[in-house]
């Protein structure tokens, strides 16, 4: 046998900015321009942030010269999925788009997702920039480089990890957010704050107020702080090998309410009922303190999301969902627990009758 | 604004190995188990290599005590879709494969690519290890990680550069291959003589029937000498940002020869055509002499394969295609040729006049 070794070693240089401001769409343009050049740019939306935004974004861009388009689909979960990406890929064929053009996500957590698998797939990958319309667009899914589209099986079960070449968090757009959809983003701050930065925490306890009141100033200062804590995560652990699990904090059991639900629950609403048992599992296990747990419950109460299982959702529906997917991940469904508020652990896997104790605390 | 940076500069070691034996599956089992530990093994191959080699390769992993599965699909280009991608998506969720899965693709070009495909999205990405059975994939395609479907638009417009973790070359595959598929790799085994080494190209001209008859010692020579130039224009240009282009040599001609007959003609032959074709150009331009153009010429009609247009080809019919890859690409269609028998550039275009007049000379 003769072997031949394939070098591929090479020193990766695939950094990019995260840029937020308020109300500058102007100065976005003016940066694309002389950043980004590209044959053809291709603004990707949906139905809902077409009109309130895409539309005048378009003008923009063309009023400095660029030869842009825009291409939208309709809003919703239901159109992350590959005949959407399809779709997507044949418009953008007839627009004749190739590697040396740029396409330019504008929209929430579905849009980003679904335009930077594509970016990922077409012509074996095009460059794309981010710009987030939604909290949790802005605070999470936009930074990272996770891409995905769902099956008929469950979700994100095929995508890419594919970095966009910027970012550009723009707060004007929160004006228009329904308050799921706030709370949506909120809920993922409050991760932050628990699985990163106790001072965190502590601001955004004295600050409840003012983000109800989605305060700008406050919120800039908030949002920044999310995206270096999640940026600094994403460096240690692009592709998720370990570290990166822990922005699954509260996501575990968020997920099983989520489906448990059947959607109809917000997924800011699922993960913060998933983080306060999550720290009632750690207070079980004997790490958390039930004071810092209180402290926890407390927050997310008074930033309005639910501390309690709605009526229509049952433990077992709940357990039975969290069975499944540990049949998906195989015997360890990992689970992350905290020591203390800012410092989380990954833990191999919680015992089913913990699970059902906390659960049936929760209950409403 | 604020700006943060997102720093994902990095150290990737992603070197591989590229192993070539005759007959040697059991010790790739082997190598199987010590080197690529996973929870799940899934061969994909096609309805014809599945019966040729699948099934007892399927026998020997198994007797090793290995996790594995077969997973087949129809055989040819036609299956190389997304659709084909989606229908292994849902069995691979069938069988539980997860992110320490491996897939291991048994077969041609058309096996590698749409495996490759698969493991680069699935999951956001499993592991995969190449095991290509025709002489094409083994010098050609199995290297260097480009992966991609074809759509009703197009070749390879759906796609990723996604490495194997490793790929297993046996000779002892080629013994069932037929003629064409087998000039499909000796075209492949010619471009190399002419884009990197000399001596290469003096060897072919000197072992015409040792090729011609399948000669094993000589095949693993030349196999692993295609395999080493191939593998050190990857190494330079990964993701084809240019210098990776030369690999194109006698491609653009001939993909628009084989898309003028209507995929008809073996890709290799239009291959063969589409370099006499190449080399013809650069005597024109000033740069190859003719005696090596004509050495060209004798050695790829030697080796079997055609060095004239078929009678069912027409000049027009190439000069429209090449019109509209063209049209693609936008202005500058690039074309790779010829100073000297191993040393090609890549030129900026080709003037419709010329191209017409190598067209015509090369009518049979």
């Amino acid at each position: 046998m003769m072997r031949i070794k394939v070098h591929l070693d090479k020193r990766l240089s695939e950094s990019h900015e995260i840029c937020i401001g308020y109300d500058f769409q102007d100065r976005i343009g003016l940066l694309i321009v002389k950043d980004h050049p590209a044959n053809r740019y291709v603004i990707v939306t949906d139905s809902n942030v077409s009109g309130l935004y895409g539309k005048n974004f378009l003008e923009k861009l063309r009023d400095l010269g660029l030869p842009v388009e825009l291409l939208e689909f309709s809003a919703g979960e239901g159109s992350k999925t590959m005949d959407t990406a399809l779709a997507l890929t044949s418009r953008l064929l007839e627009l004749g788009v190739d590697r040396h053009s740029l396409l330019l996500a504008l929209g929430g957590g579905v849009v980003g997702d679904l335009t930077g698998f594509v970016a990922s797939i077409y012509m074996r990958s095009v460059p794309f920039i981010q710009l987030p319309t939604t909290l949790m667009a802005q605070v999470d899914s936009s930074i990272g480089g996770k891409t995905a589209v769902n099956l008929p099986q469950g979700k994100n079960l095929l995508g890419t990890f594919y970095q966009p070449k910027r970012i550009f968090i723009d707060l004007k757009f929160l004006e228009t957010l329904s308050d799921d959809e706030y709370l949506n983003g909120v809920a993922e701050i409050v991760k932050y704050g628990l699985i990163d930065e106790p001072g965190f925490f502590e601001l955004l306890e004295k600050e409840v107020p003012a983000i109800r009141a989605r305060n700008r100033e406050l919120l800039e200062k908030v949002i920044e702080r999310s995206c270096r804590i999640k940026k600094g995560v994403v460096e240690i652990d692009e592709q998720e090998s370990g570290f990166r699990r822990i922005l699954n904090f509260g996501h575990t059991l968020g997920h099983a309410i989520e489906a448990a639900s059947n959607f109809t629950l917000a997924h800011g609403k699922a993960v913060a009922m998933g983080m306060i048992a999550a720290a009632g599992i750690s207070v079980e296990s004997g790490f958390l303190t039930p004071a810092e747990r209180d402290r926890i419950e407390k927050l997310i109460g008074n930033l309005g999301l639910p501390v309690r299982l709605p009526e229509g959702i049952s433990q077992s529906a709940v357990l039975e969902r969290i069975a499944l997917d540990k049949k998906k991940e195989g015997s360890d469904l990992p689970f992350v627990l905290l020591k203390k508020i800012g410092i989380p652990f990954i833990s191999k896997g919680v015992d089913k009758s913990l699970l059902e104790k906390i659960l049936g605390e929760m209950k409403s």
